[in-house]
C-alpha cells in the first residue's frame, strides 16, 4: 500500500525499480531454508526502498549501468534491512510495519544471524564492483550505523541527553545511509565529483528530515497506520526530537518515567501521546525537519534539470508531508 | 602463555606479528566506552593470531608490503572474532579461553553490536586495499561463515546428521577463513597465481585439520587448559567428529541425551568423557586430521624454499600434536 503511494512519485523509474526488488530477492535465497524465510518474510513486510531510489536518482547524472546501479542499491538496502533486524533485538520488538518481527516469529539467535546473513550479502552484492572508494565508502558507513546502535542503547532511558546527541544519533542511524546511496549511485555512474558532494550532501539533510518525521509519526500517527503501538519510541527508552522541548515539563515526567520503566497502561500511552500533541512540540519538530529539507533542497538546486532531480525535489515535498 | 609458546614456532616473524598485534588494539579503539571494553576484553583474552599469522607467512611469496598485509590480517582477525563473540550469543557461553564471554560480562546486546562493530571495522581495515578481489573473496568468505553459523543451529542437538555434514560445517566455521587468510595474504603481496591456489588449499586442508583437533581438545584435554568445560560442545548440542564414530552405541547415547537436555551431572560429564576417550573415538577422528594435514603438506611440498614454507610446515607439525 505504503509502497505504492511512493511508487507514484517516481513511475519514471518503475522498471529499474522493479529489477531492484527482482535483485533484493534472489540475494536473499539462501540454501537455509530458515535463513531464506526470515530473508525474504522481511524482505515482504516491505519499507519504503528509499534508499534503492535514491541510488538510482543519484545514477542518472553519470553514465548509468542498471546491473551496476542494481549492486549498489540492493548492498544498501540490505545494509538497512540487517540493521533493522538487530535493532528489533536491542528494543525487543515484537511487531514492524505491521508484520511480526524475525525475533518475534523465530527467536533472537535466528534474529541475529539473520542480520549477519544479511549484512554479508550487502557485501557480496557491492563486491563486484570495482571502484575502491565504494568498498571504502560502504565499509566506512556500515562502521557509523553500528556506532549509533551502540551509542542508542547507551543512550536509552537516559533523559540527560540533548538535542545535540539525539541529531548525532540519527545522523548514524538514517542520514548516513541516505547520504552514502545518493553518493554511491553517482559515484558508481561517474558522475562529476562536484555533483557527487551535492548528491551526498541532498541526502545527508533528506535523510535527517526524514528520521525526524518517522520520529513525528511515532507520536502523532495511529498503531493501524504505524504497524505498531504508537509511541513505541518512548516505551523502548528512546527519546526522540518533539520530546526534548517538554521532557522537563512536571506534567511530562510522570508519563516519561512510567513509559521507561515498563508501566504505562493502554489508557495512559495514550493520554501521553495527547499530552504531546497538545504542548506544540511536535510542530517545534516539525519545523526542524523543515529546515533540513530547505537544506537539502539548496543543495541539488544548481544540478542539471533532468527527470532524477524532479523526483529529487518530488521527495522532499513528500518527505515533508507524509503521513506514513 | 599459549601465545608465547606458538611465537616461538615463528620467531622471524615476530616483529610483523607485533605491528598487527598492535594494529588489531587501534583497530577497535572506539569512542564507545562499552564497545571499546568490550572489544580489547576480547582482544586481551587472545587467541593464536593464527590468522594473521597464515597472511604474513602467505604473503612472504610475492612483494611484502608490511602495511597492506597489516590490513588483510588484521581485518581477517576481526572477522573471525566478531564471529566468536556472536557464536557465543547462540551458545550462551560464559567463558571462553578462561575469560568471561562479552554476553556473560555485558549482555547479549552488548555482545551483538560488540560483533557488529568488529565485522564492520574488519570492513574499513580492508577498505583501503584497492584489489577489487580481495573485498570480493572477504565478502564471499563472511557470508559462508555466517551460514556455517545458521546450519550450526540447524544441526543443533539432532543426531541423525553425518560426519559429511560435520565436515560442510566445520569447513565453514574454521577451514574457509585460513584458506582465505592464505590466499588474501598471497593475493595482496601479488604472487604467481599458481602460488595462490596452492597456499589457499593449504590453509584450507589445514583449518580442516585444526578445527577436528580442537573438536578432540575438547574432549581430552582438561577444564583448566581450555578455558571451559571440557566437553562443552556436546553440552551445547554440537556433535564433533569423535562422536560420529560412538554416536549409535547403547552406552553412549545416555550421556548424550542427557547432556543435550542439560540434565548432565558434573560427575556425569567426567564419566562421559572417560568413556568416549576409551572408545578409540579420539584415535579415528585423529586419523582424519593427519589425513588432511598430509593433503595440506602435499599442497605446499612445491612452493619455493624459504622461510615461510619452513614455518608453514612447523605449524602443521603443532597443529597435529597440539596440546591446547
Amino acid at each position: 500500500m505504503e509502497k505504492l503511494k511512493l511508487m507514484t512519485l517516481y513511475a519514471d523509474f518503475r522498471k529499474d525499480l522493479t529489477y531492484i526488488e527482482k535483485e533484493l530477492e534472489r540475494s536473499v535465497n539462501s540454501s537455509s531454508p530458515i535463513i531464506r524465510q526470515a530473508s525474504l518474510h522481511l524482505l515482504r513486510a516491505g519499507g519504503k526502498r528509499i534508499r534503492p531510489i535514491f541510488v538510482i536518482l543519484a545514477s542518472q547524472f553519470g553514465t548509468y549501468s542498471l546491473e551496476d546501479v542494481a549492486k549498489v542499491a540492493v548492498s544498501l538496502e540490505l545494509v538497512h534491512m540487517g540493521s533493522l533486524v538487530h535493532d528489533d533485538v536491542i528494543d525487543d520488538s515484537d511487531m514492524r510495519r505491521g508484520f511480526k518481527t524475525v525475533k518475534a516469529r523465530w527467536d533472537n539467535r535466528v534474529a541475529m544471524y539473520t542480520g549477519d546473513f544479511i549484512f554479508a550479502r550487502a557485501l557480496t552484492s557491492i563486491g563486484e564492483i570495482e571502484i575502491p572508494a565504494v568498498h571504502e565508502l560502504l565499509a566506512e558507513t556500515m562502521l557509523e550505523i553500528c556506532k549509533g546502535e551502540i551509542i542508542q542503547i547507551d543512550h536509552q532511558r537516559r533523559t540527560d541527553q540533548t538535542t545535540r546527541d539525539y541529531l548525532r544519533r540519527i545522523k548514524r542511524k538514517t542520514a548516513l545511509l541516505l547520504s552514502s546511496s545518493c553518493e554511491l549511485g553517482a559515484l558508481v555512474s561517474g558522475a562529476e565529483p562536484s555533483i557527487v558532494r551535492k548528491l551526498r550532501r541532498f541526502g545527508y539533510f533528506a535523510g535527517m528530515a526524514y528520521q525526524i518525521i518517522d520520529d513525528i509519526l511515532d507520536i502523532i500517527s495511529t498503531d493501524k497506520a504505524l504497524g505498531k503501538p504508537a509511541g513505541s519510541d518512548l516505551l523502548n527508552g528512546h527519546l526522540t526530537l518533539p520530546i526534548f522541548f517538554i521532557k522537563d515539563d512536571e506534567e511530562f515526567q510522570p508519563f516519561m518515567a512510567r513509559a521507561f520503566d515498563g508501566t504505562l497502561t493502554e489508557t495512559e500511552r495514550f493520554e501521553m501521546l495527547a499530552y504531546i500533541r497538545k504542548t506544540g512540540a511536535i510542530e517545534k519538530a516539525q519545523a526542524v525537519s523543515d529546515l533540513y529539507l530547505e537544506k537539502a533542497l539548496a543543495e541539488i538546486a544548481s544540478l542539471p534539470e533532468n527527470d532524477a532531480k524532479k523526483a529529487f525535489m518530488q521527495i522532499s515535498a513528500f518527505i515533508g508531508k507524509r503521513k506514513y
